[in-house]
């Protein structure tokens, strides 16, 4: 059974190698990938975004494994989240909340079945004690409600999509900034659809305006250093820069506020 | 068969794709796992808390190869070291000292047989030319007697335990600094007992002094920056701060000398 | 099946966690390795120079997967290498020139059979939807006719070797600097005979004359400071420094030339 691990541990420490050692203690079989464990200390929003941006890429019936946990050991509960395809195990803090958003048949069980847990717990490790050994669990074919019971009232962050004014404006932000410099926003083509950004939209990403839409990166690449849109992998409007960081041409970090206007926005009528 | 690998290679160059190569072709079933190779470049002590801290996670039967090799192609053995539940592989430089302070049962052995290294061995590359195939013959069911020669006069880092006076005041160090900035001390539960830590307790650290203690890292979370003691998931008396790097804030890095004084510590009789 | 991943990608992003998804998607079975997510950004040829370092100490059919793919969605096109013990997916922009000047028997195929891809394919991330697929289905035992079209017309970085004056002097270049500071050239024994090192080379690196040959990075180590030239791990000639980085100690980056002279070099007859 396949197990993705994203985490906010770095790379540096034993707190990874500790968390595969105690998965493969309760299921030697399951096969272990790593999305990343570079989300920014304590960031749950950061990792809920790259959770998002992989989970389906991977098979039916994997179990994504995420831990960015400042409350480890406080009243915060341990929880599993069961969507039709695919499984999450972790904190609830709001890190499954944007995979919740899209997966709306989503059911989260509060893990409170301590005979899967590691014994003894600590209190600052469950990615170790509970988390990793409940992964096992399922990568067993243990149940979910053999794992806990379910719940209702669970953590969410707020809601990732931009904001819409009356007369067509979008307010989006940017979610994160990726190894490229590359500033991905929370606009996906929902909010825009084609005909809207083929004459006339602006972009206002701090000082700057961008005008510009790219298909791909090296598009009627003439040397010149430009700052454009484009579609990203992982379904948002990015904002990029002519093989260069945008954020860093731009001044831009992650937060900064994303205004989009078009001629072509719908008006809502009064 | 599990195998983890812990070394100083980073992770920029071909040098741990290539253990991983060198392994897997002599045991194509070998699952392997990372601990870390960020280990600061030639830093065997900080090779050897690490692989302390992680390698009972694993299963038993579980072969841990550790390479911090500053020595390598010098007169420095190659060794092998087994346990009880583990196997480790590795240069005889002491990078198995802590655990081998741990499981008292450990018997060392020279890897003398060359049929089992890659040949030509380089005098760079131990890595992927001795500790690798090494490792995929264990894991291929070779026995450490097929190996090498055991040896008795293998090299030990000086003892991990902190140092108690008269007085019962313990004098300790910072062992490594982790991710989150919190220090880690060499300091067990067996060195503080708890009735030690309820009240009156002063941990000296620089020029700081350190009185509270908390169970875990959110308790009693005022949003006031505080530092305090906390036990930690690798069984060592750690200092902390309220979601922030204690080793920014009190200026501290590893090899700190740690104080520790409690009017509980018993005295010694004269 | 095995498969490596070498690409451009950072670990912070949910790049290669996706592309392993997409390639465990097509391929359950396949056993994934990282060789390095951390080559500069878009920089071909320290990709090229990683895989050559790399890809042989793999068993023989392990597919080894690029992705450096400054030019991703243009007209650049997507390739399969084939050599008698490998293949290479990935860009044609010269990211296996190395490895081709080596494997002489290699045969270039042009991925054209989206039959195999990921739909719909983005024109921004084709590591996960064209090349962790097509890998996914050589791991699958698809044969490279199945997958596209063979080329003779693929793209080239300029070879790789040093070249060499009518008196002997060699021309070469750093191709890279390790995570230990050592600087790596592309000088092999091949161009310098073990009786041409025995006495009177001088290498030029920038300002600096290096002299002095070791065997192994500790040989002779008296505690002073020195730089030195050592036969590297992977083949090539490298300039290192007593247990410290040499690109710091000597202010040398990669691209950096280097000369060398031997009064045994063989003057070529006019």
């Amino acid at each position: 059974m396949l197990v993705t691990l994203l985490t906010d541990f770095g790379t540096r420490d034993y707190f990874v190698g500790a968390m595969k050692g105690a998965l493969l203690a309760v299921s030697p079989q399951a096969q272990i990938v790593d999305l990343t464990h570079e989300i920014a200390a304590h960031d749950v929003a950061e990792g809920a975004y790259t959770l998002l941006a992989a989970y389906d890429a991977f098979p039916a019936g994997t179990i994504h494994v995420a831990v960015v946990d400042p409350g480890v050991g406080s009243a915060r509960r341990p929880v599993l989240v069961a969507t039709r395809d695919y499984y999450f195990v972790g904190p609830d803090n709001g890190l499954f909340s944007y995979v919740c958003e899209r997966a709306t048949d989503a059911r989260v069980f509060h893990l409170t079945n301590s005979a899967y847990f590691r014994a003894p717990v600590s209190s600052t490790f469950h990615g170790r004690d509970i988390f990793a050994p409940v992964a096992g669990a399922l990568a067993s074919s243990v149940s979910p409600t053999e794992l806990g019971v379910q719940l209702t009232d669970y953590e969410r962050l707020a809601p990732l999509a931009p904001t819409r004014a009356p007369d067509g404006t979008l307010t989006a932000a940017v979610i994160h900034v990726d190894r490229f410099g590359n500033l991905i926003t929370n606009i996906t083509r929902a909010d825009l659809p084609d005909e809207t950004t083929a004459q006339g939209i602006v972009i206002g990403v701090g000082e700057h305006q961008v005008r510009s839409f790219r298909r791909f990166f090296a598009e009627g690449d003439s040397g010149v250093r430009e700052i454009f849109a484009i579609w990203g992998s992982a379904g948002f409007l990015e904002i990029a820069a002519t093989r260069a960081p945008a954020a860093q041409l731009l001044g831009v970090t992650r937060g900064q506020q994303v205004i989009v206007q078009s001629p072509l926005f719908e008006v809502e009528p009064e």
